[in-house]
């Protein structure tokens, strides 16, 4: 138990997840839980799976609530993280699973989230070339969106080793747990179930600027990106179908050694055996993300999907596995490597 | 009551959906059923909702049980229907769920299917610019494909008016009915639900042709589709994301006012006020398409969506909307306006 | 088209599923349109699955806007029905789809609804011995509640012949769309998809005095009801498992003899082939009952389940069957038969 | 890694959640994993979701191929049991998921399985008064069925402290995936979703007898129980609504004592706080079972619900928990205490 970890926004589902995987971290201790609206209430009022937990009582969220301890995790609304992390010192790792510090261009941050850019924090999705050595160390981390960490994933390796040109195409499907636990009328049940929906088209999402930028990383040159996202009557998983125009003369051989080159040593991120595609039924829980990939002759493009559990690799998982390498511990360590399933 | 129908395949899910839509058409009378294993059983022991047909005994499937009808439906698997349809005389409306007579293309049917191509009967989506010419009158029809009447609804009118390349990405994510009513290891229950999964990626699926041709019909020009289909966790719907790259100098305005010329006399499909996506739950026993559409500026690319239930407008009753045109009633004639929700 | 009718709370669940049968209704004719918050708003925005009405504006909810058609359709929280029914007129069919005036005893009323009694009127459950007579010609209809619907159906048979002891025990299923349109926790989308849960067990649910009530018109006698809801995965349905400890001598063939007695003239409540058991699948979108019943030796229990949309019959169908009944009409006009399936 | 373990029938649904939890299991090294139809096929075809041991080939299930192994986990069809466990040895410890070895009576078994009685093994439910000494250094364990394991520990300490009459009433509803994996007109996806249904009602279903042989040892007379089961869409879970008429002078305190008094010191069966009623969404994935109890003053009964997952606790964890009291082990060593929501 080298570490001492506070939770700020623990009622919600990137915090209740969270906490799922903290209780069986070896390295990290549970400290301080703290909420907004729900401060002063049980945990086990907002998260009855989390037994061992039940009777911890929520505190106010501030940086004299989460201060004294050696990582805070901030599940928090957009524009919240700036302030609490000025205050809580330079030594702390400070987690942000929210969208405030992940852009590094500050007209896109204004143009999708309307107000004034917070900065930059190392970004964290390891699989990204470059991501690993910024995070070594880090006390600042980024985790990323759940659309970007999935679709990125599916397509790096693409962009890595200039297969496709620079026009990606991602439509993805998202259960309805992206949409968070407060109840509004685009998530009430009878709406969700038996039913699949359109949301944000035309590039009007806000993960639209994080795709293009992490695309542009891989390629070391601007990609543009049409993102269309959906929801799907399940509670978890993000399945995301992307897909580019094949550069001249590439193969399909040269398409799947690419990928094999770029995910055989990644402990998250799988490329099935060929033939098998990702399901997010395969995903819900773990922290992996499953990756295929294949050539479409006749309309010339590249396709790969990848599915993860929205929750976990996209959001809690994501953030423990940065939080591990920042810390210096195996990278893998508390991380679920096994799915729920069915 | 001026016309009687046979239904081949009346245990199926495409048969149950035909029988819901011809107890309530006024001009048509439900004659013979039949099936293939399920022959000698009531309907009731397939289609427990249909009480008025629930003692209604299955015949076995033949020319002679269906002769004498002056419609006959044909819901059966793949191949069987040329050898029936043969002997069912010139005069008989025979109306074909199946796939066998959709194809222009003898290369495309065999690549596909892998038998000899059967011929080319009228093709059921009278949306499509050409159609309606082609099925006033018809005695054979060919319904098209549940995917490929979604995703033309949505494009034809971007191909009819040259605003787009062509080469249009469809991504589009089907209900489980889809894959019918017979049980198989992909269909059950605890493997569907809590999941979306891909399948026949990199232009496998068997729609894929039937696409380009609609769109190339439109288009008046060969135009190529890369599709993806997946499985979501519903029993009905087709939700089809599809996209292409604008021709220059193309604007929203123009995009929207194609949509809205092509779509504003057809009684199925309907363009949505601006703002509003569609969704597969508002499409439930409707025989409606719903359509929206958007440029996406960044990307350069139109993007359409459309929603249908695929057992009705999808399926049986694209089927019936066909046959009222064969027959010369009005159109709409017997099909559900309203969809079922939530 | 002989009869106007207006519909108060047309935003919501039970004002749409209303809507989509008055739209099938041959003598009713739908005039204003009414809503609480949602007033001013058109339809479209609220049920885009009712295509031909997207466009009727919401009309505030108040006698002035309600007056002047036929019949007047209440879909209101409770305790707002009284004063809009006492301005109407004597001569306006009011149908109230609320609680307000369905029990008999004014203290069963303020102890499960902490108000005064408002009154009681005809009670739209034509299937109760005696509620046609009462439903004749009536000019207020207050229309059961769910769960009662369907429970009542499943046991009226057997406490009509006295079979069984009076004290039945009834667990009920409903799906989601039960607790209304409006966002709350418990209907968030993520929290009711892959879970049953339990609630106001003991006793607790405003449904039960109700049930009781009924039973006991049954029997002649008073009944007690031991009520269990629970909310289960699904938008639409009750499947109410009902039992009660047989009298002495009662025989299996007693039991099966009594209910084909009861049910073989119900329009809408159907006693299934023996070894069919009902599932709420067999009746979404119909206005049927689906019944079955067995008796269990080793407990010496009657076991009766029926199954209902709980939208069409056990809300909207229910309030337009009795509505058939107190006009004259054919107590099946405009009524769907046929559920959808899958 | 103080034991090796064989798996039987590690393609279904049983085999795979054992495994999920064996993996994550400090004391138990996974040995053998065999199947029947399914031998010579990678787990990973049938187990995605278990990547780390998705290369493993199953082999034929036979006591050779089991042989070598401290512990034999059998999760077989019903009757092949036996013949497998007597080529063992009696130094093996073999947990049978199955249902060969529960029964008591084998009348009982003859009229519900339509076999000869293989015996009766010391039964796996660690909750059951007296169970844990019998489970203490067993070699032969029958694990409890899902519906039996939810049910008794719902209703064991009212019986167990004379609080009821002996006259049980359960209805209790299952996820899909109690069905097994194997495809089957049942449980076709589109059947499932979107339904709730009954089977096997008025004491038919297998469980019955075993439900009664529990609350019988419970207490220590016999007890009748009438059970029915519903199946609802969504992969796991099972919530059992109990009730029975309370003794005279029982009050609501006695019952909350008695319920206490018997859960406090139980790892895995837990009596939430007042008011809060257990759903299956709070257990997915965990071995614990929430309970909830009150009393229904009007009908004169107590009522208690259980929730579990079907294939943690309801059979998977649950066999591991008796393997751990067996081993000698702390009972909760490598179980899931933290449920995966929403």
């Amino acid at each position: 138990m080298g570490h001492t970890a506070a939770v700020a926004g623990a009622s919600g589902y990137a915090g209740g997840e969270l906490l799922r995987i903290l209780l069986d971290h070896p390295d990290i201790e549970i400290g301080t839980l703290t909420a907004g609206g729900n401060a002063g209430t049980p945990l086990g009022a907002h998260h009855p799976h989390l037994i061992a937990l039940a009777d911890r009582v929520l505190a106010d969220t501030s940086a004299a609530t989460l201060a004294g301890h050696d990582i805070v995790f901030l599940a928090l609304p957009h524009g919240q993280s700036a302030a609490i992390a000025a205050e809580l010192g330079e030594d702390v790792l400070v987690v942000d699973l929210g969208a405030d510090f992940r852009l590094t261009d500050a007209d896109d941050w204004t143009a999708f989230y309307g107000s004034e850019h917070a900065g930059t924090w190392p970004y964290g999705l390891p699989e990204l070339p470059g991501a690993r050595t910024a995070l070594t160390g880090a006390r600042r981390i980024a985790v990323p969106g759940c659309y970007p960490t999935c679709g990125t994933i599916a397509l790096f390796p693409a962009y890595a080793e200039a297969l496709v040109e620079p026009e990606a195409v991602v439509v993805a499907v998202s259960g309805a747990s992206g949409a968070g636990k407060a109840p509004k009328p685009t998530t009430v049940a009878s709406e969700v179930m038996g039913s699949v929906s359109t949301y944000a088209v035309g590039g009007a999402h806000r993960h639209t600027p994080e795709f293009a930028q992490n695309l542009s990383v891989a390629a070391g040159a601007r990609v543009t990106v049409s993102f269309t996202p959906m929801v799907a009557p399940m509670p978890r998983g993000i399945l995301a179908n992307c897909s580019a125009p094949l550069k001249p003369g590439i193969t399909a051989a040269d398409v799947r050694a690419a990928y094999q080159r770029h995910l055989a040593d990644e402990p998250f991120a799988h490329l099935l055996p060929e033939g098998t595609w990702p399901s997010t039924g395969m995903t819900v829980g773990a922290n992996h993300a499953l990756v295929q990939v294949t050539v479409d002759e006749a309309a010339g493009r590249l396709v790969a999907v990848a599915a993860i559990d929205n929750l976990t690799k996209g959001t809690a998982g994501g953030a423990v596995q940065s939080t591990n390498i920042a810390l210096g511990l195996p990278e893998t360590t508390g991380l679920p490597a096994a799915g729920i399933a069915p």
